[in-house]
């Protein structure tokens, strides 16, 4: 019933890791994707033209945020978030569950939803599976996600169980209201029918037979794609990479699985190795406005004091406009002087770094080299230390 | 002897105000011209390919700021300024004089020079009339200044007669230095002989007899330019004016002129009228920050409460990247979520409508019609009221 927006090109012979496409809305994206996070409708520091420079094809956006300021009045007005931002291609939007439990003062859940307070201005809200779907409507969001409850590393079983009751419930009424707004040709300026896909989300925190029940539900829903909610919560890696290897084995090959929330060169090419198409993290952006970037041979500090005379990019071998361009003893003194341009530099280099680390990987598995590619990629950059 | 580096190419009829042409090591620049402030070996918030973008031939910097970070060595092994930043277009240091009076926590003013606490670590510093023409060869400054004593309004003739012994006794010195360091050939890897040329600077506060004896001693210098210094330092505007023009009147002709630290339409239309070719501020970059942006009807805050619906640009007839692109509505978002986006933008608009705003006086300038050309852009700004 969800079209075949999505397509698995190949699956490398030696591990689940997949290449696949995906038509959406706003065009192609090729899997594995990494997506770089805009929060406030911005990835900071970047213009649209630097994110299309170095070639993604799809952004996420948060829900929750938006929703909050500037609110869907703003951008229902702007005719929706693309046009709002003017990034013309794809974008994911959450669902707000996760700023809720992580960001708001008060929260209080119920069936009908969750009731939170505002981190902007305490002021009061309502998130509930239908109103969630409405929202990404507004926004326009070429992928939407179910409102869920995610919860952290380390609570009772009854607690996950109690939480995945939830999810699974709000799934069936995302699901609903989902179909009525893609049916439902848009109110304003008679547009075309809302075109976005949903994707239902696995919880089940780390008990396996709740997991198991969450992606037997996710499956039975039938959304055109899955999330693997709940994993990089707090869990060492060893502990990621097994319920991670474990949900997405129970999940249906022909959909797109998307896990929330990670982006470092590990974690990532440890969730493509187990058959993960899509992935996002503010990591990559945040780090590098803190002076953090990456490179082949490992993570790097802009401040060292040994880079103070180093007239040499941060990677040699990475092609971006930076390195082309800028030495690291420039990028230095930007870093230790504030400058804005560090961040907006670093920036764009940790996002070129990682949109062509996901293009190797996906070189890699159509032509089944994917795990001595994901081998040699980690030595040189564990051995790094530079 | 100095060359012909800059000549006139027109003067309107009906005021001093000039159109010229300035030759300078890193290419040509024309005249009447605004230089955005890159204190740190950047101009906030924009690349080196935003400036090329929107037009600028020359940009300035300051020789205290990088003096003291990242330091003259580390520039020196970069190959120069222009390298460090990757800016192959004209670069104007100052001489630092006035940061060491605007910003050290202590200074000594002797004849020997200033000596001065750094406000980033407190150590100890000297400027001399001979270091600071050093200090900018190894910066390779196309344009560099003398050391000066700049004063605030207000001070008494005694202490503003002082200051203009000190400044004269060390424009002599500056220019032996100057002579010195451009005929010797640079001692490393043999590159061509350092081809910056050095400004003289008038001060005199606002004392006509000390304004004219520091013009004759500026002219005398035979220095390829002058700087006009000690305006702009508090005075109201018609006090800025009268001695603005007083002091052009009398200066060579031949000589390109230029006025620090100016940066509104207002004050760089007032300078234009009255013979000025060059100024430079960090008004534009640093109001942007602010959310303060020009228009032609008027500067404009894009946090106001009205912005918030509306879906155009800042400036309708501004045909900056911006301005085509980007709404009121999303600015505005931009700035109350304090995005690092919004400084980019706004940076980049104000200083394409200032170069935009150069340029069209320089084409009334050509045209014999620059006073009608003022009036008639100031009566729109000021009606304006956005």
């Amino acid at each position: 019933m969800t079209g075949a927006f999505f397509a698995v090109a190949h699956t490398d012979s030696a591990c689940p890791a997949r290449a696949g496409i995906m038509d959406l809305p706003h065009g192609r994206v090729t899997t594995p994707v990494f997506m770089p996070v805009g929060t406030n409708a911005t990835v900071k520091a970047q213009t649209v033209d630097d994110l299309e420079r170095i070639g993604f094809r799809i952004i996420l956006s948060n829900t929750y945020h938006l929703y909050l300021r500037p609110g869907t009045e703003v951008i229902g007005a702007a005719g929706g978030l693309h046009n709002f931002m003017r990034w013309d291609r794809n974008i994911l939007t959450d669902s707000g569950g996760f700023q809720v439990f992580s960001l708001a003062p008060m929260r209080k859940i119920q069936d009908e939803g969750v009731r939170f307070r505002s981190h902007i201005d305490g002021s009061y809200h309502s998130l509930t599976p239908e109103n969630v779907v409405e929202i990404q409507k507004v926004l326009g969001s070429d992928i939407q996600m179910q409102l869920d409850v995610c919860t952290p590393w380390g609570i009772s079983y009854k607690e996950a169980e109690e939480a995945l009751r939830l999810t699974t419930l709000w799934l069936k009424r995302a699901k609903s209201a989902w179909e009525k707004a893609r049916d439902s040709v848009s109110d304003t300026n008679g547009a075309d029918a809302y075109r976005g896909k949903l994707f239902a989300i696995v919880q089940g925190n780390f008990f396996r037979d709740l997991r198991a029940r969450s992606a037997e539900s996710a499956a039975g829903a039938d959304t055109p794609g899955i999330a693997i909610g709940g994993l990089s919560v707090g869990e060492e890696e060893p502990v990621f990479l097994d319920y991670l290897s474990y949900t997405a084995s129970l999940l249906p090959p022909e959909k797109p699985r998307y896990v929330m929330g990670i982006g470092t060169p590990q974690y990532i090419l440890g969730a493509i190795e187990r058959g993960i198409d899509m992935f996002d993290c503010v990591f990559p952006t945040r780090t590098a406005r803190n002076g953090h970037v990456f490179s082949r041979r490992g993570p790097y500090n802009l401040k060292k004091a040994e880079n103070r005379l180093k007239f040499e990019p941060i990677d040699k071998e990475c092609g971006c406009g930076v390195c082309r361009k800028y030495s690291l003893a420039y990028l230095r003194h930007l870093f230790k002087t504030q400058e804005i341009l560090c961040s907006m530099l670093a920036t764009y280099h940790n996002l070129y770094f990682l949109h062509d680390l996901v293009e190797e990987a996906r070189r890699a598995i159509m032509e089944d080299r994917f795990l001595p590619f994901k081998k040699s990629f980690l030595e040189t950059y564990s051995e790094g230390n530079r």
